[in-house]
């Protein structure tokens, strides 16, 4: 199930820019596929794209309308359809990353039926898995994982794609979460999956592939994150990682949503290879991506130098000044 | 939800004595609540029970069938179709472990809802759960985990409630997988939850209790097993064990359905330790299981010696000797 491109991204009425991160995702990672943004009234996102209507879209190519807006509960409001209606009968197949399902409203689904249009709800996968065999498979693997959730996993990952197919490596993001679907065009919203098929859905999602290729593949949660440690810990073992990285964000008091401490950089490392280890002998920590955004230049620089020091890994904000450290140490380690 | 008693146990066509193990895992564990068995012509397996028709099983005062039959793929077979709706149009709600749910098959649905009668799909949860909050909550926990799935983690747990039950304390079993549930007429089948929500579910499942009450918590996989570390540790996470019981099977070569080696229990104690203090820092392993069904008196005898003496912990076979030197450590741990 892929994703039909060129995409026009639905603002909605967002309230803020933040409401709208999952367009600004795909802008960020995706400029090419985005012809243009609709916005409700009201809409106080932008994103940066031209303000397309229907019939401008379609003129631009666009194949599917992407709900780029989140909201609290992950609840696709009443009035939202309209909208959503009308694109489906202008023509578009229609993306959602919200928790409500597009079919299971009559309206859209009905309209969907007649004009014979795909509905994507990326957060539930309609693939049957396996449960995960742990037989290794051929080809390479990179996993970004987090002290935290919400630490720049998935921005690392795209990153990472982008430094290593910059230097004419066979690599390829693979999206764990609604976000990263939306950017990659596929995927599998892992947390949505049945807790049986964790580590099957992630063995399916990076699939047995040439020598030299290199799946790079978004994390979700932290193996220290009381809510979330068993997607995680799934995930691990399902894409058997080579490498992985692992992913800070130095301000950071206590772990999302609870009252947990996060663990060190070391922790991280040295509970990735001890789980890791199940499905790859081999895994190895190849560096240390920190989100310094919440940091001036120096601040950030010497946060950088410092896990660089502490670890004797390469540290980089993936954002702010690229990862290119990473993929020379990766490279090094897997020529 | 809870199944209403007493029950009566539905064999099918059972092939083989194996097949109708949930039906005998009820039998062993509640057979109080059991009024008899029904069984199809062809039927390869007996649970002991009296064979009973409709009307005998109603006389007797049954209020649920559950299907006590496992087939490969979970599916429910057309040929017992007639045979469940007959039973609910008798009168009786019906409980299921299947895969397959009791209310998809339209003339088993349309019969409940005109006769009135529940229908119990354990495998589907219709709690909404929240994610885990990793807060510690009142009440003791004892959680059994295992070096494999497959290794007596049910009976353990059920040994263990019946001992402490038997010595006046408050215990109560917990069932986290569609056997259990049936045992316990309660529970959740874990394994069955969406990905974000194990150690929610887990923390639902065993909420705040007195001070001196203990949920004896069914574990599930192993911490150690490729296609479901995840589901274990989200359940180690929000079950928040105070003590926890190794389960191991000696006579194993690999993980069940994989080709992976097993662990030794000490590598399960020291990782379950490891990952459980997240949310439970004063977390103990207070003995050891093992299921010696396949070993001679003697050697099972030996085997619990020396696994006791290699980790100064008491070792039981919870089906053939009884686990009360666990209870004993147990309560001299924890007094």
């Amino acid at each position: 199930m892929e994703i039909t491109k060129p995409y026009l991204l639905f603002l909605g009425d967002a309230k803020d820019a933040l409401a709208a991160k999952t367009a600004a995702g795909v802008v960020d990672w995706r400029r090419d596929w985005c012809v243009g943004q609709i916005r409700l009234p009201g809409c106080q996102a932008d994103v940066g794209l031209p303000d397309l209507d229907l019939a401008e879209g379609l003129a631009n190519g666009a194949k599917t309308l992407v709900i780029g807006v989140v909201n609290p509960g992950g609840t696709l409001p009443e009035h939202w359809v309209d909208a959503i209606v009308e694109a489906v009968e202008a023509g578009l197949d229609v993306a959602n990353g919200l928790h409500t399902k597009l079919g299971d409203i009559p309206r859209i689904a009905a309209a969907a039926e007649a004009h014979g249009r795909k509905l994507f709800d990326v957060r539930h996968s309609t693939e049957r898995f396996r449960t995960g065999s742990g037989v290794k498979r051929p080809g390479r693997r990179l996993l970004t994982v987090g002290t935290d959730c919400a630490v720049g996993k998935k921005y690392a990952a795209l990153a990472l794609e982008a430094e290593m197919t910059g230097r004419g490596l066979d690599a390829e993001f693979r999206a764990t979460g609604q976000t990263g679907v939306l950017i990659a065009g596929r995927g599998v919203a892992i947390d949505a999956v049945v807790a049986d098929f964790i580590s099957g859905a992630a063995e399916w999602l990076t699939p047995s592939a040439p020598a030299d290729h290199w799946d790079v593949v978004e994390g979700q949660g932290s193996l220290f994150h009381p809510s979330f440690a068993g997607v995680t810990l799934g995930l691990l073992h399902g894409a058997q990682p080579d490498a992985f990285v692992v992913c800070h964000e130095p301000t950071r008091k206590t772990m999302r949503n609870v009252t947990h401490a996060l663990p060190t950089i070391g922790q991280v490392i040295d509970a990735t290879v001890a789980a890791g280890r199940l499905t790859n002998p081999d895994i190895r920590c190849v560096g240390i991506s920190i989100n310094t955004v919440a940091l001036e230049e120096g601040p950030a620089l010497a946060a950088l130098d410092a896990a660089a020091g502490a670890y004797g890994l390469p540290a980089c904000d993936p954002v702010r000044f690229g990862v290119a450290a990473i993929v020379d140490r990766l490279l090094a380690e897997f020529p």
